[in-house]
């Protein structure tokens, strides 16, 4: 059994890991740690895990986390960076679900994330944790560094014809939809019903942590500087994200072929979904599942649209997480991520 | 494995039997059937069961039912009661998720839902699938009549104590709320988001065809006549019901005693979960979990209060057949049903 | 033209009191007030009034108070109790939102809300704010304790019976829904859409500061003492409260007895709409709206049950203060009232 | 007064204009049809206007509608077309908010909406009702396209752009967001709230009735031939669009001038607020009113990013209908307009 722990253990990933890593058939969780909630069971603030999870969160010791044999960070960014050298030299796995590790260039997450990164060495050493693109330097590395929620459906629905070389890099625009999870588990006035229910907005148009994400994972794959207009919005959901990506073609392409690029790239991913061509993808046909659904479209010759939809807690946060994780020690990609999305 | 049939695979409970069935580990789902949908793929209607699900719809045709195991319907009333004896006779088990069998008297069923019982006989047969007040006959009978969703909460809620005989019987009041799933998935104007989201209304208020139900399980369980007001509301949420259960106590009796006769009757019990007393369970602790949570209130000396939620589709509906299947085939009653309720 | 001001600017019910007072014919909101964004102008934080609003939040000062006609308490209780003295003193009419005055014995007040009262001498003076039921203590009074949402939509629904000495006054149950913004405009967890919407919980049965209002007030009006069961819950809707009421009949009625009884004391009501007999109203109906619509039942004989549906913005919370207001400055009583729900 | 009809009166446009013209000083509603519910009360269907509306629906009957001033078309496409050259000859005003009229070139309609028109002689009077850009023209005409929804939430957030000659044509893309009443009060299965709410999803990417609409406006305003990419998306929620609207600069222009062109362009306009730069409007800051808010951003150095909020059944159907009415006869435009968004 893989001896896990959890630091930062009330938010919504953290929760999410604990619904797929309790049935998980080769893990067991056996820290979940919590400043604030130190000492209350786990299950007497999210009652789903009632009759199933007996732990109690405890106050993050270093410690306690080194002799386990992987560790999830469930946090905001500036934590991770602070533990990770430490449980690495004790040759602990570390799966960061925050932002510290997304970006290899030190500068640019200290310009984006305002501060200064506090760990670049292990910096260095931390791999992107995209399987569908990443997957042998996944299962080579200790120190995962899990995507972002916008950056995994964008980058799995653009990737496919920026790798080939299809599409004009000029022109690319990633309009995104987000359900309120998405913005945590946090006592803000905009999140709560009255504000952020039967309406939808916008947010961070001038510039969004994820878009340099986003830029620097598609140029890696592409080979290509990426420019790309991203614009996140705030749905009146609780999971799901819809991107809605827009590109424009170098050369004419009939639909069939452009639906074969899609096709043959994710042919055998367990966890990416290319859907008939034209089809539009719900999120709730993702709702808890540890998937991508993909669609591709071509309104007039030469525009083509592709439709991407991930649950974000899940192939978008959790999910993908204990997917790198199987990774890591050589488990079947599919150990503990056979949910099937709850639709209605 | 056992070879099952659904009939009547379009609507909510068809599929939620699928998402329940397809993991489950003795069985196989054979046959699922819809007139109008013939020959369509099953995941082209529900794309959640993408790459898990190769089945086709098929026309009803008795003579394909006959060769399975159990048949489950997932249809109106009127449906079942015309199948039901030609499978039987051929030893095929019968679960219905509709109202056909759940009024032992048939003239109770005439006058309730319009028509006359066309099967009168097989209906004497029928038990009531209750599993956590009817395991035993449940075990020994070869038709099934899975209860309604509001009848689960409430018998669920108010049986511990009818049974010890602490309630007065003409004070027994049931305030119900409803997502909009348990009105079937039918396109009626009343139900569409711009009539039925951000709002909230009684329904049924004269009369339900739950009460007679409910009222009739309650008098076989506590052995006396009861009489409730029922009364079920429509809410702007798509799964889960909500049963507010008033009654008064025929003796005074402590917080804590109180809680006994429902920590205690329940106490093996795996999918019923007794709360701390004075808890407030949210419907979404059990959204796609088969499990009912039930939490008991004294808001003044010999006024009782007990909550009880399920999710109307799992616990009161699917996820109650699996369980009343497992009963039928003497497998353990948790099979296929351990999944953890989705929050958020 | 009455000279307003609105202390406590930033909450739901201090925007909804500019959207009636801003076009209402005879009132110029002149001053409001918020410690928090004192300097900042209004519309940056409710941008639904740019273009109609051009007031700036100042902190709260009682000289500028002092020269007004009217000033509305639109905040927490606790608050206006220390104003109010020196504004009647000065001549100044007071409506107070909150829950300062509702309660005529200030014991009463000190055990629900955990404070002793600060000015028991001028709370002998208010006046509770429900002209249907006090219409003309109202006009004579200069102090106004606007009813809470709940026991607006309540007292509304039972006491046509009540005061007739119809219903078996121990046997009385309110069963409340409201919507989210009836907590406030606050950042609390519990209220952010991945919590508080798709699902529907109870809250505070064991005791709610509305329940001893609604008893006063309903004793006052019936001369009896009032035993109420009340259990408010929570709606994943923005706006709205449901109040489904539960009687037993002392003597046996028709429904058309019934029916009047409620028909004839709203007849002349503009704002309280008695719909026939066996409707199910629908809180969308009320939208926006300074109304209350009723409908009654009687399932069985002798069973009653009223559906009382409000906005609890507005006819329970700022249109009824505007209502109120009204009285108070002899204006016709629907002046500046008369919006149309808004549905869908 | 003006005697108005409205054809069509069971749909959401058709309520929504009573909800506009009942209070409407200058207007009386004496003919409202419905073949379906034809002899029952208006506001047995819609109470929301129980207390303001005594009309009664009446079946089709030209002869009743020409005594009016003006007939509105509350109808889907193909309704109008019968029955506008008629009114016209017996001098009544027609405002069709159905499609009948909005597209000039008869080809291009029977293109998108499958059938030949059948009123082309009157196509030619019509004109196009976005009292915007086309102002004087509509109060010279008979004849009113009122526009489509999507197109009011476009065309008012690109045009000073495009007429300014700014933006490089062959790249506009307008990803659109709807809540579900623009879809109509239409009893469809993907309408109800366990498939709408919850969700999000594309649809029509490959071609939507309101791009060529879109396309030949802005065609005519600017003087250019526009190329849009169009993806209009289903929402959970009510009411409410949201445009996002993407384009590229052909010159490389300041924040400040951008802002500039559309504040100038807007100064003068009631129903169009140009918010400060690089805001973040919300579709529920004009529920119920009708006004387009648009905020402007410039991402990057050439990348502009527009973003339109309306009310899909006020400005964008409803609203603007009786904007056009007041022009057609010579009213202040603002007549019956003033309502204020209801936020929360």
């Amino acid at each position: 059994m893989i001896r896990a722990g959890i630091v930062g253990g009330t938010g919504y990933t953290g929760v999410e890991l604990l619904r797929l890593l309790i049935p998980h058939p080769e893990v067991e969780v056996q820290v979940i740690t919590s400043r604030a909630e130190a000492g209350e069971r786990v299950d007497a603030h999210f009652p789903n895990l009632r009759g199933v999870c007996d732990l109690t969160y405890t106050a993050p010791d270093p410690q306690a986390l080194t002799k386990l044999d992987v560790v999830f960070f469930a946090t905001p960014h500036g934590v991770a960076m602070d533990s990770a050298p430490e449980l690495l030299a004790q040759d602990v796995r570390v799966i960061d679900l925050g932002a510290d590790f997304r970006l290899a260039n030190p500068e640019v997450f200290a310009q984006w994330y305002g501060m200064a990164h506090r760990a670049p060495d292990v910096l260095r050493e931390a791999r992107y944790g995209l399987p569908e693109y990443y997957r042998e330097t996944i299962a080579q590395s200790r120190l995962i560094a899990n995507p972002g929620c916008y950056p995994t459906a964008v980058i799995l629905g653009l990737a496919p014809l920026l790798e080939a070389g299809l599409l004009q890099q000029e022109t690319l625009v990633a309009d995104c939809k987000s359900g309120v999870s998405g913005a945590g588990r946090t006592g803000k006035v905009n999140l709560i019903v009255p504000e952020a229910a039967d309406s939808v907005s916008a947010y961070g148009v001038s510039g969004h942590r994820h878009r340099p994400e986003i830029e620097a994972i598609l140029a890696e794959i592409s080979g290509n500087t990426i420019e790309l207009q991203f614009t996140p919005h705030l749905m009146p959901m609780i999971r799901g994200i819809h991107a809605t990506l827009y590109g424009r073609l170098r050369q004419p392409m009939s639909d069939t072929n452009l639906q074969a690029v899609f096709a043959e790239r994710y042919a055998q991913e367990p966890f990416v979904d290319v859907m008939p061509f034209g089809s539009h993808p719900a999120t709730r046909s993702v709702r808890g599942a540890n998937v991508c659904r993909i669609a591709v479209h071509q309104p007039r010759p030469g525009q083509v649209v592709v439709l991407s939809v991930i649950d974000n807690l899940v192939k978008g946060a959790a999910g993908q997480a204990v997917q790198n994780m199987n990774r890591l020690f050589a488990l079947p990609e599919t150990a503990g991520l056979t949910q099937i999305a709850l639709l209605p």
